[in-house]
């Protein structure tokens, strides 16, 4: 317990350098750059994100292994989201001279723990420390994709399945359950659907593992545009939003495709916008020949599911299956509100 | 004047988001990650920088558009350190929403322009922005170099020549000149010569002019141990210190090749300190095979010279030509005294 009150300023920029550099492969670091390499015939993939003490996170509601878990866990699933290969990342770190110690190990522990998902055992390549009045972290990632596997928004094709590769909406009620504990609506939900939404939104899991599959489809399959499609940070939602944009065309969705949190007790209007609204499930939402996209569902697991269909008119519509009950999602209010046809 | 006065939190996170991207290459933009181009058979090189306000600038010392230099300069310099051809750079921002969008625009503009050196146009090809208690920026810079091209720092050899690429203490001169102008010592500074340390100080170019030179010299003369060396980011007798620990061996530096601040009326001894210690040149400091050195001082260009030689015996010493005054840099004391034998 006494390591845990030792703070950064005890153990200056040289201790705490030599801390981060223990979760660094010794071989790419100790010169000016970190060098990995890149395959032959590939592109670089790159993506950056910074997370701010008091605005992305805070002391009172995660811990420091959270903190890097989550913040890993968003740059490497924009790197599934390109259905790249991930080669490493950089974490730069600014803090208060009064962090304790412990606090960056836990983070390092964390970011380390979530770089193993999928299987791809990902290394930490460098980074930076600095002093700073608040808690900063700012991460880069960077994978290698053959150009022609690569995954992008702007080939959806009118006709596409739409996939989801995981249940949307449990990391909010993960966040509600966090954020309001004792709130007398979330009664109602089973001790173990508690535990599953937390940890879905304490340690969401980047969807590394389908990479393969995604570049082998696209490899198989000609000419690179037989899969369109993103991660679901920001939403399912906006995800099928920015798709529908960048290809131009609309969607249908299933409503009852959308309501797997009814099956925790949740009424249907709150398990309906927290799986379009909810946000920050790192699942990838996916446009793809049928036959595809039931593999996919198969090889996803738990919560895939076909949710709809790319359509030529512009519009993006909920429908129940007998193509009653249509909504449309209103793009000009950000889709921050229904607005009923 | 009237833009001058406009807030980040009027443009919101999505006017802030369309400006920056602005900045970027179209075709690298609109995915969940940025695509690069890495050529068969290279290596990538990434390096990370995190700058904060009041810690790494001030708003009273610092232009927005020299922070945007400074901070790419730094990171540039590092892949230059490599050897590697730069590829792209990633920018994130923290800002306070009271931030003036013109502090923005002319960090963009001052990093935008820091990219252009050297002659390689290297793209912002991505980065966040989000809301942070105090200006942040945080860099990534990526480059590819083939693996018997690569810089390091463990190749020096005893009887190699080191090199600076330029003149050192004049950005310190700058700094000094900047944040006390008035001060008595720097009277006797001509005016020319302080305009060139405050343009030192303020827009520090990485010497990514060199790198093809040094890449085509590791190429030829063989097995990619010809050349070591780094940037002299955090000061020159650091950079000689990394080197020779890194490599197992010492040097001896010519007193008078390290006294260039008395020809602007400085004191010997302060020329000295602030040659060795000063920091942030940005220069490159290389041990190579004298023939080689003497083309590169010629190629480097003002400032440029061959400081000393790399030694069997593991001291680092500053010398007389005579061999007389030999003065010890203490490594015990991390550089910041000397201890005079």
């Amino acid at each position: 317990m006494e390591q845990a009150k030792i703070l950064i300023q005890e153990i200056g920029e040289a201790g705490l350098l030599r801390l981060v550099q223990g979760f660094c492969p010794p071989d790419v670091i100790g010169n000016d750059a970190a060098v990995c390499a890149v395959r032959d015939g590939y592109s670089l993939v790159v993506t950056a994100d910074m997370l701010v003490d008091g605005v992305h996170f805070s002391d009172r509601t995660t811990s420091a292994y959270d903190v890097g878990w989550r913040s890993i866990a968003a740059n490497l699933s924009d790197i599934a989201a390109m259905a790249a290969t991930p080669i490493g990342v950089t974490i730069s770190l600014g803090l208060p001279p009064t962090t304790p110690v412990a606090w960056v190990k836990g983070l390092y522990r964390g970011a380390a723990d979530c770089l193993q998902v999928g299987g791809f055992a990902v290394p930490i390549v460098g980074g930076d420390v600095c002093s700073a009045p608040v808690r900063t972290v700012s991460i880069s990632a960077f994978g290698e994709v053959k150009p022609e596997s690569e995954l992008r928004r702007a080939t959806a094709c009118v006709g596409d399945a739409i996939v989801m590769t995981g249940m949307h909406g449990l990391s909010r009620l993960g966040l509600a359950l966090l954020l309001e504990p004792e709130r007398e609506a979330w009664r109602s939900v089973e001790f173990n659907d508690q535990q599953r939404a937390i940890a879905a939104h304490q340690r969401p899991r980047p969807r590394l593992d389908l990479v393969p599959h995604l570049q082998k489809w696209q490899e198989i399959y000609g000419d690179g545009h037989t899969i369109a499609g993103m991660d679901s940070s920001d939403g399912l939602a906006d995800a099928i939003e920015q798709i529908c944009r960048a290809s131009g065309v609309g969607a249908i969705l299933w409503r009852d495709r959308l309501l797997d949190l009814m099956a925790m007790n949740l009424s249907e209007s709150r398990a309906l916008e927290w799986a379009l609204y909810g946000g920050e499930d790192f699942e990838l939402v996916l446009c793809l020949p049928a036959l595809l996209a039931h593999e996919l569902v198969q090889l996803a697991g738990n919560g895939a599911a076909i949710i709809g269909e790319v359509t030529r008119s512009p519009d993006i519509a909920v429908l129940d299956r007998d193509h009653t009950n249509r909504i449309l999602l209103d793009r000009r209010q950000g889709f921050q509100h229904f607005s009923v046809q």
